[in-house]
């Protein structure tokens, strides 16, 4: 099943190099249509997945991302829609010259191809990824989580009918419709008609995808996000990003895990700081000097250098100087998004130039790492691998490139 | 062993982020000084090779492809001077905008990290590979063929020199220092300390990384490049470009193993043009209309479309047209290099976008896929993989990217 799957979607993808950005266009508008009109079917199937669930003894959180109901159909039918109006990407040129021999020679953007996608319960994965694949010209094979089995049918019933009224074909959007986890085990190994696999979701997924896959993989790990605060930052604007980085929403991959602090701002800068997040509920584990300087800070065991908490948990650290915060970086950060707070122009180059992560942010909370913030318009996840995209991924994360040479008759000499 | 090297090369890498562009110009221009100051002993060593090669009964070609002597320590100087004029493409802004907030998000150009290079025995890859990484601002570990062991060594020995000279990390280039195989098996684990492997070679030395590798490869595979005729082409034309691509250079992956040629233009294209391959000392393999119009083809057998050749023998297909043509394509070519000659814009268009390769070709000979023909300046291989980079690799193909976001202070609402 695996084998014919990935080979009708090289077929589809084939078809679609040919394809009119209007076809594609039309069957997006088509999708959000039919999404809004079947509301009462994709409610219905997600009932079952959700009853199922409930019966598993799924925590609420699980349920919550489960959960389809009028409001959430229509905000997906919105987001189709504004990938709809995306401005096109593909065959725009990435460079262009001229050579002496009259030869114009070109790099532009195509479709990478066939693109797999592995993903949780969350059927609104479904729809995003379908859409930025279809937009950029890809075919996708989809593997969502076993507990939204009936939702993601629907939703791809409905992607499919849009295809074939928009003159595409119909295996570009394709959903493995079994709970069998072999398929994807075996789907990894069709390296001749699958070109990239995203997995999101936990480690484990992601890790089993990474060590199973003959095919290139994109990564999803985790943000073990640091901020710097410099020798000589404002107190009040410094309190205002640790806190928005920290604790607007704790629990994604660009909040924050760890606080460096430039020992000069300790008194002026660290202990009220450290204050206002005890009382704000933040949990603070510290080195030996915010230990011993500010009351109901733990101290914080090497474990606690480059974990991912995900909740209202803080590690903090006093440096000697930027050289050693960036060393500290270098070595528990994870190259997902590294923040710098600084009036120093000099220490802002260095921070940007010599910190290895796929975002560094200066003098702003790490939450901008996210595709909406920096103007993407959608996104498909964070890489943190380091090949072919890094960090937020919207639209031309799903293009390659090719060459292209047109020629008068030239021989090479 | 392995993890040491890699573990070096890590760290050499993050000094390099730091180091500045003239450091990294200064020492790729000592290396040309003492590539010429050391030209004696650098024969001295490869002397060693060659002999031992020689014992070992290699072939003519390989013996060639491993002998160094004046002028071609000369060219590979010459070659390391081009690499340190190229224009710096590190810092190169590959996006940029304001957002409504203020925030400046840019996307720019920045070393890939760790590369290791993993080659057969040929001497000048293993400065043109060492000269391209520390332009890009990249660590390298190379391993070069056995039987080129004394020359890498006193090559390597070299670099290292200039890089100590121009205050950069000696661990920026690596040379594996046994010729134990094993090692490359372990280097290719380093996930944590290497960032992509870049084998160049036969296809057994390409498959072996690609199976073994837990880190990232960028594949050079196999070029089975062709070359579609269409109707109306001009004959002379059409004569000189395929004369070109299949003859100039035929053991090359942009030569021409294929030749499809539309039916109308069988008596007035192909049947001369075959006579004159034959002529010219090419075997022809042909579809069964060729064969039976021009003596002295002999009848392909399956086996023959799709094939690399790397020799004078050409496959020869009649088509009925154009869609024929890019379905035997997308059947049998490698993704390499595919060309049309043709005077119909629309079929040109219908066949730039269609044609699924690294490289597509209108009007011109397939062997312009070449990173020197394409202004590269440079080229590190061509890329029949598809993601990070396709085709002809030079300097920016050893780069990636990050996200920058400078701001004034901004919190996410």
């Amino acid at each position: 099943m695996a084998r014919a799957m990935a080979q009708a979607a090289r077929r589809a993808s084939r078809d679609l190099l040919l394809s009119r950005p209007d076809a594609r266009i039309a069957a997006l508008v088509r999708v959000a249509e039919l999404l809004r009109a079947s509301s009462a079917d994709i409610v219905r199937a997600n009932a079952i997945d959700v009853a199922n669930a409930v019966a598993q003894g799924k925590n609420q959180a699980f349920i919550d991302r489960l959960v389809l109901d009028e409001p959430r159909i229509d905000a997906m039918a919105q987001s189709v829609n504004e990938v709809a109006c995306l401005p096109e990407v593909l065959g725009t040129p990435l460079s262009e010259t001229v050579r002496p021999n009259g030869l114009r020679v070109r790099r532009v953007r195509v479709p990478i191809g066939v693109v797999m996608m592995v993903y949780e319960s969350r059927p609104n994965v479904t729809i995003e990824a379908a859409s930025l694949c279809l937009k950029a010209g890809n075919a996708v094979i989809l593997r969502g989580g076993r507990e939204a089995f009936e939702s993601n049918s629907a939703l791809a019933r409905i992607f499919r009918q849009a295809l074939v009224e928009a003159g595409l074909p119909e295996s570009a959007t394709q959903l493995v419709q079994t709970a069998d986890r072999a398929v994807i085990g075996q789907l990894l190994l069709q390296h001749e008609s699958i070109d990239l696999a995203i997995p999101r979701g936990g480690e484990a997924l992601i890790r089993y995808v990474t060590e199973n896959a003959r095919i290139p993989v994109v990564q999803h790990y985790k943000g073990v996000c640091h901020m710097f605060l410099d020798e000589g930052c404002d107190p009040e604007e410094a309190s205002r990003l640790v806190h928005n980085a920290k604790m607007q929403r704790p629990g994604v991959c660009n909040a924050l895990e760890c606080l460096l602090v430039h020992r000069a701002e300790v008194q002026r800068v660290l202990v009220p700081l450290a204050k206002s997040l005890i009382q704000a509920g933040c949990e603070l584990r510290g080195c030996p000097v915010t230990h011993s300087l500010v009351p109901g800070v733990s101290t914080a065991t090497e474990a606690d250098w480059g974990t991912e908490f995900l909740d209202r948990i803080l590690a903090v650290k006093v440096v000697n100087d930027l050289d050693e915060a960036m060393a500290h970086i270098a070595r528990y950060g994870s190259g997902h998004t590294e923040a710098i707070i600084t009036p120093n122009a000099a220490h802002a180059d260095r921070f940007r130039q010599g910190v290895d992560a796929a975002c560094v942010v200066v003098n702003a909370s790490t939450r901008f790492h996210d595709g909406g913030e920096l103007g993407l318009g959608a996104e498909i996840g964070i890489a943190t691998s380091r090949l072919h995209w890094r960090g937020a991924m919207g639209l031309e994360s799903l293009t390659t490139m090719k060459w292209i040479i047109d020629g008068t008759g030239q021989t090479r000499l």
